[in-house]
């Protein structure tokens, strides 16, 4: 399992993805699931992904070109005219490699899809965020759906429904992606720490604050322990179902 | 889909169900899932069911003995000397609809799996609380579990994690079970008021407080729109992420 989140915000995107891979749970992993492109003034992007591990590392490298040799790289994706553009070649990668595992070969009971996240800003365009699905098909984050989710997507959805505000600023969002994970890490073993995360700035077309929070990191730390208490209180805040009414 | 929640409590069990069934979201029905039978002075029972509509309403038909004439009927459940003789009974009686509906006569792609809540309390025995499964097998609930959900379990699981208390009175556990019933509603259209729910109190030994909740019920109106409010002071009461850290 995996859990991921970008999402729009006023003053740019943020985004969040554990790195926890699992095939059982007898056999648990850590990977980084985000991946940064940049040509600094032109654009800057963030995929992040979910699914069939073996196929998302191949979406990457062939996206970065790593079967050429360092000197002869010339990564496509870099001199995508727009993020439409953009999310079409990964898509289109995406749908390439999913379909030249699951067909010809030995076949798996495992799926081989996987489902990407890609958002940024080209030069000359808006900052944009698209969910990438294995089919190689995609929609778009808007006004009324600011944020996209892959992997296990449920138990940390609630608060992000409730408390999100386009005017968060990157460390109140950065709160409250961290309340949404702990949400999840809580109760599915398939999306643990540490989890990585980047603040892209609207029209920095650059990587923005970028880091990863670790097991035991101390901010954390407080806002799980925190937050227990703070959902207590606010629960106590409201009144009490009248039980005497029958 | 379906959202039921059953919690052990010091004082009682209280419950909790859903009333919307589906076949597709074009096909959307209103269900009562919730059943009770009572033996004032030597025992009740509440039953929760999620799955398939035909085989819940075929278990209760049979547990009720409603194949009989109404003088005849004498269900075996009210007669159980335990708790666990009434699981087993309820069991029994599931895994028999679930295999009769299976095999022999037409297939379908649906399932005909249901899975239920059973709690209450027999004379001689403290109050318990079970989750059946269709192969006819259960698990009880206990200190380190108090509570049980089946159907739609995720979204509103993490409010419940944290804000749970053995301590809670009814009017408190209410409040929270409404809360985690407003979060699934909010993401599963498959979940929808309005819901019954029942407190049973230790010792009581006939059936408690019942009644169903209204979508324009007043109180459930106050805590959806009141949670939303909380929740974002809670998540404000937290410290920022300190993005100048890198």
């Amino acid at each position: 399992m995996t859990y991921c989140v970008g999402m729009t915000l006023n003053r740019g995107l943020i985004f969040m993805s554990d790195t926890r891979t699992n095939a059982g749970v007898d056999n648990i992993s850590t990977f980084r699931k985000m991946t940064l492109w940049e040509a600094p003034g032109r654009l800057s992007l963030t995929l992040l992904s979910s699914g069939n591990l073996a196929t998302t590392q191949a979406v990457i490298s062939q996206l970065a070109e790593r079967s050429k040799a360092h000197e002869d790289r010339d990564p496509g994706i870099l001199s995508a005219p727009s993020m439409f553009q953009a999310a079409r070649i990964v898509a289109e990668t995406l749908r390439e490699v999913v379909a030249s595992h699951a067909t010809g070969g030995m076949t798996s009971s495992a799926s081989f899809k996987a489902t990407l996240i890609l958002g940024g800003q080209v030069a000359g365009g808006p900052p944009r965020l698209f969910l990438i699905y294995p089919e190689g098909n995609f929609i778009e984050a808007s006004e009324d759906t600011p944020f996209l989710q892959v992997g296990e997507t449920k138990y940390g959805k609630p608060i992000l429904v409730r408390a999100y505000d386009p005017d968060l600023d990157f460390g109140q969002a950065m709160r409250l992606l961290l309340v949404s994970f702990d949400s999840t890490v809580k109760a599915n073993l398939g999306v643990a720490p540490p989890f990585d995360y980047h603040f892209y700035e609207t029209d920095s077309l650059c990587s923005g604050t970028r880091g990863r929070i670790q097991p035991d990191d101390p901010y954390y730390t407080l806002i799980s322990e925190a937050w227990g208490q703070a959902l207590k209180s606010a629960l106590s805040s409201l009144p009490d179902f009248p039980t005497d009414r029958g």
